[in-house]
């Protein structure tokens, strides 16, 4: 009885004891991934970096990967989801703004015309950003972003945008996690718009969200300290920008970068040149069946200088529509 | 035989399993603090936060403790350390810089008269700073800080500036993360002047490093990215720019923040505030002898109106004559 009992003790203590022995052997880690060379490449960069004794190895606190979000690990088309929340943004402050009934871009947002809104280029997109993302404390906007990221549909799909994510590319995050990689998001998005919503959904802390960003401010209301939103930008954390954000927020440089267009072309570049082992990876939309197709002419998420440096330096290019099984989430079996 | 193997293997099973229990409930993890209110205090927030099942139990994920570094971890008197990095740099420049000789605050510097270097106040300073931690890449920076802090010795003591930290302070730091917190330093010093030594000596990676800091610029240098260091303000990381910092950096607000002056009054306003299980703690430099000792009038580190917030609030005060048993790592018997 004894016997049985410490038997039973030492084959509890042992699978206790090496749980991910057994599920690595034999469970692949990217099953939404085709035995395409992209997943290969993934997986030898990975052993590479992690295995004890690799000539490549790299101490855990200096695994940082980086990925930027907008058609990385979500989609971007029609337009970024960001301006969705902008228009929905505008037409909920409308009663409070009666002016921009007759003031571009607002009144073409209120028309329900995003083309002529958006015709005024950069200008206007950063008007209706600072009209939209400025003004609340803090706290008031994580609760706004928290309520449409609930509730707002994609639509073409009809579905959340949270739903429009890339089940690779999740698999993808959870794979680098397990092997000691701390991940970070660095994107041109906002990034009080994301921290409320990717901890959920990627597994990513706020912390670990590099974005653009609006100045804040801290004052006292009734007593109680507040950050107020400034209708002021602080830092755009694009192109020539990321490895920027990277060195404000992160400090060290990635040894693995993930993107998709050319904004994210410095980044990989910063990412690539560092010593030892590095990785660097562009997710090319080539799948207007399951999702879009477009590269070097597309005025969202161009890839065109960055397809040519992908090429000429060796970095891995996911062709969705090849290495992909699935794109999102909802199409698992 | 097998009875015997299995029984060394159960409890080997046991002891890797459980390896804390035994160590948590007879060592002390402060040991370097007196049993006085301080300590218990602490003890009392972290078993409260950290234990399941307790009414203010804090998933770990929100465990964000913050602290100030001049002050609260390492010594700041009769300066800021980063000031004597600040001289001792326009000394090691002055060859490149022939025309510092006739100008001011630099000549003052180059005679080794500080007081009349400082005499020009915040604009002088500034300039100093400028001139000296602009203008090189961030990774030059980086090793120009690691040489300077591995080899310069404080006036008074001797001692390297990494041996003046704190060693009740350094174990606060373990207990909290040996019980889900993530430490963060918010503290007013460049950035990019901490990041470089604060993993080895305080356990705390350059992503958790807050600071203030200079605008960085990325550019192509003979087919390589560098990030270049401008002589232009970015940040200033200090009063009512912590919890904007920590908005920036973190985007959630901590549970627990830790500083030693007026500078970090908002810091410690921002974080009780939030709900649930909050605490704020004052190091009040009260030993002469072993330390310095300065509060209310003090030009570096002055702690005035913290002193009363922290009374009127119920926050925690360590007086460090009383409730600290030593001051520096050196002192350990």
């Amino acid at each position: 009885m004894r016997r049985t009992k410490l038997t039973i003790l030492a084959l509890i203590c042992a699978i206790s004891l090496f749980p991910g022995i057994a599920a690595a052997q034999s469970a692949d880690p990217l099953p939404s991934w085709n035995d395409t060379a992209a997943k290969k490449t993934i997986k030898a960069f990975v052993e590479r970096v992690a295995k004890q004794g690799s000539p490549d190895f790299v101490p855990v606190a200096e695994r940082i990967a980086v990925f930027d979000n907008d058609g990385t690990l979500w989609s971007e088309q029609p337009m970024y989801f960001q301006a969705f929340f902008v228009f929905d943004r505008i037409k909920a402050l409308a009663p409070q703004h009666p002016e921009w009934k007759d003031k571009e871009p607002f009144a073409s947002v209120l028309n329900g015309d995003i083309n002529s809104a958006l015709a005024g280029g950069e200008h206007a997109l950063l008007e209706m950003a600072m009209a939209t993302h400025a003004g609340t404390t803090t706290e008031e906007f994580e609760k706004i972003v928290k309520d449409w990221i609930a509730t707002a549909k994609h639509p073409k799909t009809g579905r959340l945008y949270t739903e429009m994510v890339y089940q690779p590319m999740l698999e993808l995050l959870a794979y680098l996690r397990a092997n000691g990689f701390k991940t970070f998001i660095v994107s041109g998005g906002g990034i009080e718009f994301m921290r409320p919503w990717m901890e959920k959904v990627y597994g990513i802390p706020p912390e670990q969200v590099v974005g653009s960003s609006i100045k804040t401010k801290f004052e006292m209301r009734d007593g109680k300290p507040v950050l107020v939103r400034l209708p002021e930008l602080d830092f755009v954390d694009d192109g020539a920008g990321k490895p920027v954000g990277i060195q404000m927020h992160i400090g060290r440089r990635p040894i693995a970068a993930f993107g998709n267009s050319d904004g994210d072309l410095q980044m990989l570049q910063w990412t690539a040149t560092g010593p030892g082992a590095r990785f660097c990876l562009y997710v090319h939309h080539t799948d207007a069946e399951r999702e879009w197709a477009y590269d070097r002419k597309s005025g969202i998420g161009r890839l065109d200088k960055g397809l040519d440096d992908a090429k000429a330096k060796g970095w891995t290019v996911v062709d969705m529509r090849n290495d992909w099984k699935i794109i999102y989430p909802f199409q698992k079996k």
